[in-house]
């Protein structure tokens, strides 16, 4: 749309860096753009790993995605959210989502394996202090979890805002693994007495159950109907 | 059972660290070791996270449990199993699970949030050299998938044992965290017209799918009929 792009236009993929680039099993790595946003959006919650006095820590928390970046938060007194306000310029994070979308049987205990899709983002998170993008983070948030759900719910009033940190994360330094198929064994293998294949997963949800103090006369929304 | 207790008695929890104290939320932490354990023995996958060159690195893998110790297994040219080997003491990790169970929809923007139990075990990693522990954890591998499964496939050959590294973190340093129920609105908030209430995820299995080369004759086995 000649005179009206906004963005710059994105390639197709990431650029793989040392980080990304898997030590094995690289032909399961993909740094498709497409195939990372899609892996990203599927999730609830992402692994958030982060360095403190020296140590890993991993902590699961809620994500959103907004074209290229992540936005994550948390109360203004979580350690790793007041950490990334402090630090400069930011925090150091490894920013990991994962589906386990089948368990594979394979006629040999070392071939068993798990099929799943996974992104590992690198990079370094850092305070929004835009209110105009902590908003659009906020409403993003609520919105990932369910989708049209942040214009049918209360916006933060300044107080709330004032106690919720958000940080930014770019997706730049990223890469996504994916495996699929049926059980990979050794052709000696093939002809032994036990059964291969996958057993495929799947998630799911159930009647959507009201609150005890819901006002009588309020009918579950559409947008959860739909589900 | 006087006289033929082998281990020495576990207490019934987990002893809290400046670790593994949260700076906020506190309530929703527990450690409980049978809680602990249930939360662990469900996930198939857990978010283990390790520094590499002072950043944070945060990749999904398979474990089990055998009482109080966790095992991860890779190939011995992966990178953190390879640095657990070679470190002294080991690699110290962040070993974290999360289930999540449920999305909580408050009249408020703020007090959405999710339902999840989640552990999280701090510790140092080491690397399993001795034969028989290794064995062990590798059917603990295969039977955390799918119980009973280790009996009923060929189980790994000399190659394949020497091709594998398994490392072990003892559960010492612990914390469960859970949510569950409804919405928190605040008092000002519980007449607001928006529905408020929680949307249940599940999980499930679908129908097992046999390989493409399964010998023909071979029947599915007992313990995946049984899901």
């Amino acid at each position: 749309m000649q005179g009206t792009t906004q963005t710059p236009p994105q390639p197709d993929a990431y650029t793989p860096t040392d980080r990304t680039v898997p030590t094995r099993a690289a032909h399961k790595a993909s740094y498709d753009r497409d195939l990372v946003h899609s892996i990203l959006d599927e999730a609830y919650v992402c692994h958030l790993g982060f360095v403190r006095d020296g140590a890993p820590v991993v902590l699961p928390t809620l994500y959103a995605r907004v074209g290229e970046r992540l936005y994550v938060h948390g109360s203004t007194g979580s350690r790793p959210l007041r950490e990334a306000g402090q630090a400069d310029p930011g925090l150091p994070v490894c920013l990991t989502v994962t589906h386990v979308d089948g368990l594979v049987l394979a006629r040999s205990a070392f071939h068993h394996s798990i099929n799943y899709r996974s992104v590992v983002v690198h990079g370094v998170a850092r305070d929004v202090t835009d209110p105009e993008e902590k908003r659009q983070a906020l409403d993003a948030l609520v919105d990932h979890v369910v989708p049209g759900r942040s214009s049918d719910s209360r916006p933060a009033n300044r107080k709330e805002l004032a106690a919720t940190a958000v940080i930014r994360l770019d997706l730049d330094e990223v890469s996504a693994k994916v495996r699929t198929g049926g059980a990979n064994d050794e052709p000696e293998d093939l002809t032994l007495p036990h059964w291969a294949g996958v057993v495929p997963l799947h998630k799911g949800y159930d009647t959507p159950v009201a609150n005890h103090d819901l006002t009588p006369g309020i009918e579950l929304p559409g947008y959860l109907t739909a589900r």
